[in-house]
C-alpha cells in the first residue's frame, strides 16, 4: 500500500471523519480510522457503533496511489500527525506488513497499525426511502429543535428527535418531557412516508460538519439506520428504536394571554433576571403580568440576593391577573431557537404548558411546562 | 452609601481587581470585594492574601457619590450583575445596613453583602525602595522567565522568581531545578539594592492586567511584600520568605559545540518529533548531530511508533559525534521566551546542561538540563 496525498485535502478529510472518532469507544480498534486505496480512491472510514463516516477522495490532481491496499491506523496520533505536517505532500506506505511510514519533507513517522482484520464491517448502503433536503435547511431544523432532547438514558427514546414525512409534509419533534420543540416543513416533491428516531447526538455531530452552502443532503433511511450523503462524506447514525410518545395533541391552541416581545430585550431580561440561580440550577423565575401591562420578571436566592426586572412589551393581548414559573435555561434555549426578531408567548393558565412562536420561524413552536409556585 | 457610576467604568475595574479573587480563599469573605466611597472617591479591593487589588475612580464625569460609606459585596455575584446590565449607568445604594441595592434602567437587584467588619485591613503603602519601569519591558519580563519557576509546593521559594538588583543592574531568575531563565537589565538611573523573591503566580497575574501601552509602573518593595503601580491600580503580592539558590555559577560559558536554527523551524521540528511522547508525559526527545552536519531529532514510543526529524542548521560551529536527550517541552517553551528569528543552542557535554540565546534577545539566557540516555 503507497500513496502521495496533499496534506490540506487529507487534513480536510480527516477533520470531518474525526467527528466519529471517541475517546472511550466499545471496541479499542475503533479509536482506529480504517483507510483503504483503491480504484485510485482513497477511502477514509471511522465509527464509534452510534455514528459511521465515510471520505471518499478521489482527486487526481492531488492524489496518487501507487499500490492498492487497507490499514486501520491510531486515529488521534494520525490526525496529529498530519495537522502538524508544513509540507505540502504526504507519502504513506506500509512495510512489514503493519507498520505505517508517513514521510513529509525531511520528517519520518513511523505508527503502529492495527491489525486491520478486527475492523468491524461498516457498510453504508443507499436506500429507496430517501428524501433531499438543502443543506441550510438541515442545519437550521437541528439548530431548533435538537436542544429539547433529553440528555438522559433513563428514557433513551427522548434523546433522539422524531422524524415523520407523510406526503409532502414532514415533522420535527424533540422534547425531554419538561419542553418540547416542533417544526413543520413542506417539501416541494412528495416523498415516501419516513418514521424514525435519529439520536440527537448523531444530528449536533452532522451539523459541525456540513457547511452552510447552498448545497443539497440526500438522506437514506433504512430501518436500523439513516445515511446523509453530502459532498464526498457518507454519515450513518444508527435510528432509536421504539414509539416516540404522540405529542401532537400537547400543543395548546386556545389562550389566555398573549404577550409579544423584542427578542433581544426579554432574553436580556431573563438573562439578568436568572442571575442568581443559574448557580444554583434551579434556574426558575416567576413572570407576572403588572396592571399597567408591563411584565415583571423576579427570582429570588435567600442566600445571595433577589432580582425584579421590568419589560415593556411589544404588545399585551388582554390585561389579567397572571402569574407564572419556569425554568430560565430553558426558556432562554427555546427564545434562541427563533430568527425572528419578534417573538410571542401565549399562556394558556399558571400551570398548563405555554407555547413561544416567532413572526418570520413559520412552524416553528416551543413549548415549556411551567413548574407550580407556593 | 449611595453612589451612580459609570457601567463600563465600574466593569473594567472589576475585572482588573477580579485577578486577586479566587474560588477557594482563605477565608469566606475574600470572595467578596470591598467597596468604599470617599472623599469624591470610589475603592474597590480584592484580595486572597497571597494577591490584593484596589482600584481607585475618581472620574467626576462618570462617577457621582451621594452619600459616603463602606461594604462588602459577594465577587463573583456583583461582577456577573455589572457584567449583564446594558444600560449606561448603574445606581449603586445600601438599606437595611447590609442589602445592595443595584437599579440600571428598569432593572433592580438587591444582593446581600457581608459583614464589612470581617473584611481584613489591606493596606497598600508606598516604599522608599522603588524602581520605575516601561509597562511592556516588565511584561516581556514576566514572559520570558515565569514559565521557568516550579509549580510544586515542595520547594516553596522555587515557586517564586528571584529578582536583583545592584546599582543600575537588574537581575531576574526563575528555575524549577531542571531548567532555568536568566534575564538581565540595565536601568538609567541608579536604584537602591534590592533582593526580593515574588511568586511567579503573582506576576502573571499582574502581566493580565497592565496592558502593552508604553505607560510606566512603580514597583515598591518592603521587607514582606511588593507593590506595583499602574494607573489607577495599586497591584500588591506577598513576597516568598528565604533565601534563593545561588545560580551564577550553574550557567556554562565553555562550549562544545553551538548550532544556530531559525527559530520557527527548530520549533516545528521539536513540536513534531514529540508527538508520540508529549502524550505519555515523558516528552524526552533525542537530539543528534549527523556527520553531514544535519541534525537529527527524534523520539520513540513503544506502543505507538517513532519519528525522526531531521533539521539543516543555519551553523553548526564543528563536527563532533554527539548526541543528548532533553524534555522536548522545557525546550520548545524556552524557545517560545524569545522574540529573536535565530537561536543558537549552545552544548557543554551530553550529560551536562545546555544553553539557549537568541540574537536579538540580549541578556536572556535559558538554560536546561539533558536527561540519561540508556
Amino acid at each position: 500500500m503507497k500513496f502521495l496525498i496533499n496534506r490540506d485535502l487529507l487534513y480536510l478529510n480527516l477533520n470531518n471523519i474525526s467527528r466519529a472518532l471517541s475517546n472511550k469507544p466499545p471496541m479499542p480498534i475503533l479509536t482506529g480510522i480504517k483507510i483503504e486505496a483503491k480504484n485510485n480512491k482513497l477511502f477514509l472510514t471511522a465509527s464509534n457503533n452510534e455514528i459511521s463516516i465515510k471520505a471518499d477522495i478521489s482527486d487526481k490532481r492531488r492524489l496518487q496511489i501507487e499500490e492498492e491496499g487497507v490499514v486501520v491506523v491510531p486515529g488521534k496520533y494520525f490526525i496529529e500527525i498530519v495537522k502538524k505536517i508544513e509540507a505540502k505532500e504526504i507519502d504513506f506506505s506500509i512495510f512489514e506488513d503493519n507498520i505505517v511510514k508517513i514521510i513529509a519533507d525531511r520528517s519520518l513517522f513511523s505508527l503502529n497499525a492495527f491489525e486491520k482484520d478486527n475492523y468491524p464491517q461498516v457498510s453504508f448502503n443507499d436506500s429507496n426511502t430517501k428524501i433531499n433536503m438543502d443543506v441550510l435547511n438541515l442545519k437550521q431544523l437541528i439548530r431548533k429543535t435538537t436542544f429539547a432532547a433529553s440528555l438522559s438514558e433513563s428514557r433513551v427514546i427522548l434523546t433522539g428527535i422524531s422524524f415523520i414525512t407523510e406526503g409532502r409534509k414532514m415533522e420535527i419533534v424533540a422534547t425531554d418531557s419538561y419542553r418540547l420543540a416542533k417544526k413543520f416543513m413542506v417539501f416541494e416533491n412528495e416523498y415516501p412516508d419516513i418514521k424514525a428516531i435519529i439520536p440527537s447526538r448523531s444530528l449536533e455531530e452532522l451539523s459541525r460538519i456540513i457547511d452552510e452552502g447552498d448545497s443539497n443532503i440526500e438522506i437514506h433511511f433504512s430501518p436500523v439506520k439513516v445515511m446523509f450523503k453530502y459532498k464526498n462524506l457518507w454519515f450513518q447514525s444508527r435510528l432509536i428504536d421504539g414509539n416516540y410518545p404522540n405529542t401532537s395533541n400537547l400543543i395548546p391552541t386556545d389562550f389566555l394571554i398573549s404577550v409579544k416581545f423584542n427578542k433581544t430585550e426579554i432574553i436580556s431580561a431573563i438573562e439578568r433576571a436568572s442571575l442568581f440561580t443559574s448557580f444554583d440550577s434551579s434556574n426558575i423565575v416567576k413572570l407576572k403580568i403588572n396592571s399597567d401591562k408591563t411584565i415583571e420578571i423576579a427570582s429570588t436566592n435567600n442566600e445571595i440576593g433577589a432580582v425584579k426586572e421590568e419589560i415593556v412589551p411589544l404588545e399585551c393581548s388582554n390585561l389579567l391577573n397572571f402569574e407564572i414559573a419556569f425554568s430560565s435555561k430553558y426558556f432562554l434555549e427555546a427564545l434562541r431557537s427563533f430568527d425572528s426578531t419578534e417573538i410571542s408567548v401565549h399562556f394558556t393558565g399558571e400551570i398548563k404548558p405555554f407555547i413561544i412562536t416567532g413572526q418570520y420561524d413559520v412552524n416553528l413552536t416551543q413549548l415549556i411546562l411551567p413548574v407550580r409556585i407556593s
